[in-house]
């Protein structure tokens, strides 16, 4: 069977460019004893694949130049040689960037036909736990708190704004643009919102919007963010270090050059990788389906249409033009 | 009584110099009902009063312009006209900066004579409990862990590095200069030493003393001290953020542009100030107490001789110039 896939064939130098990668077509083999062959139907773009484009280590490996990329994806089992999956099953893998593929069913995890598709590679895979995981695991965040949420918009930003509502907070969340402004204040009905766009200071804006101080910051953005963030500070605030998409294509990474607030104010910073906490899946998904049941919790999400488009829409989580979170549909 | 107190004058921009301060004669009147009279024997140089020299709200307020600063010391009650207190009690107190002072009772905290006076100034006073909150209530420091610290050879770096070591931590400690780096191999007996002023690369230097990476840091001095802190970090190292002496004085501050290793090995910084943690004084003594019999504890000491050299030893804080806690002897 034919399919298509992205290979990286360069590193890339600040932001990906189309030279940095090619669209080739392969044969995919039938699948041998204890395969599995899956079309594609959907898969996630995600900030943190930029890394891997990148030589340097990280706590995932690099791609491999020349070959095809990875990412989360859930696909439909079209051929199965292995007696754990049949024709029809949903499974999701981390072998996105093609269409079609066989492999090993170690590399295959069922999804449940409970929840539509593609909220496994959004509020219900790794984009919620992440946003789970950062509020109450890392922040501990507290019914009654003030959460400032960067990146609200976004994939994990807009699921940890819905959740922290349902959990009693009071949530402010920025993005850039007067359509994301709309989409924060009446899809996702914050208490305060910042268009860092229009903006002169993210710090004094953030200061109107939380005139009480901020006890739990999520952070998707770091630089100017993370900044704002530790001025407004409460006392013994906590931080959720989830991602700095401000320095990823940069080659002049700042730090936060207030960072001494830290001190004077006890707070906690600390990071995470979802990644490393899968043992809390189970939790995780408890919460996550009293929540959709609930109509707290729904996918906000920007659908790019066909594999071919994959790289558009990578680079169009870099430039600011998503909501929600970005997904390539593929079959 | 006559005496003599440093004023702030001016608000100091950038390095204190001479003609922020003036060196006033005052007379001190006896103590009257529930006043106490007291000599100052010691009192202690700390970076943080550069703080309250500035007009910016912090944790504590900021000296008042005209008025004579405060600050830890250690004096001997020569009148009382209070009956918890008799001539001859060792009393701590918060007005250093002054020779003799008159002051209601409750501004006195009795201190035993079975350590040396000035120890209650150092290791067995808020720099010794600065020392102990951060590696083990703040950073966890457990038994077989890597530390670093950084202005090792300074009042809580001194004391830190020695109760690390009590407690079965490998510990590698920065300063400058040779006298340090003999200070640090040959007194506090430190298993690697970095002389920040003759390496070209403190995250090269620190790579080299902890082939093994880092599991918790200790920050006195910030900036490039915690970016190669860092770089060398171990998965889930903590970091106990005690003080940022490189950006006290600078008009420039400057963050750490590699603070996205925070996310990438989920590490957790975090900020303290021993004056919210009194609480755990009483635990902390007998630590020290204990310690200190056991001869894994002795105070490091600088020693100003008269109060007129205070402001030299005040600036002598951050010209790098002293060795283990510095101190002003009064009386």
């Amino acid at each position: 069977m034919r399919s298509r896939e992205w290979r990286l064939e360069r590193r890339p130098d600040g932001t990906p460019v189309a030279d940095d990668f090619s669209f080739a077509e392969v044969d995919v083999p039938a699948p041998v004893a204890g395969e599995v062959q899956v079309r594609n139907l959907w898969m996630t773009m995600d900030p943190a694949m930029r890394g891997r484009m990148s030589e340097a280590r990280s706590y995932v490996p690099p791609f491999e130049l020349g070959r095809a990329m990875e990412g989360p994806a859930i696909g439909e089992v079209i051929a199965s040689a292995d007696p754990g999956f049949a024709a029809g099953d949903l499974v999701f893998s981390r072998l996105g960037w093609r269409e079609v593929f066989t492999a090993p069913a170690a590399r295959l995890e069922k999804r449940g036909r409970d929840l539509p598709p593609q909220a496994w590679l959004g509020f219900a895979g790794m984009t919620g736990l992440t946003a789970w995981l950062g509020l109450f695991q890392v922040a501990q965040l507290r019914e009654g708190d003030t959460l400032f949420v960067s990146a609200a918009s976004g994939g994990v930003g807009s699921v940890a704004c819905q959740i922290a509502r349902a959990r009693g907070a009071r949530v402010i969340g920025s993005a850039g643009g007067a359509r994301k402004m709309a989409f924060l204040r009446d899809t996702l009905k914050l208490d305060g919102v910042i268009d860092y766009k229009a903006e002169a200071s993210l710090t004094k804006a953030l200061a109107r919007e939380a005139p009480d101080g901020i006890d739990v910051y999520f952070d998707n953005v770091g630089g100017e963010h993370l900044r704002a963030a530790l001025a407004v500070a409460n006392r013994r605030a906590r931080f959720a270090l989830c991602g700095m998409i401000s320095q990823y294509n940069t080659t002049t990474p700042e730090g936060p050059r207030n960072i001494t607030q830290a001190i004077t104010k006890e707070l906690r910073l600390e990071g995470f990788i979802a990644l490393n906490h899968l043992d809390r899946m189970d939790a995780f998904l408890a919460d996550v389906r009293a929540w959709h049941a609930a109509g707290e919790l729904t996918q906000a999400e920007t659908v790019h249409e066909g594999l071919a488009a994959a790289l558009d829409a990578f680079n169009g989580l870099f430039d600011g033009s998503g909501l929600g979170k970005t997904l390539v549909r593929i079959g």
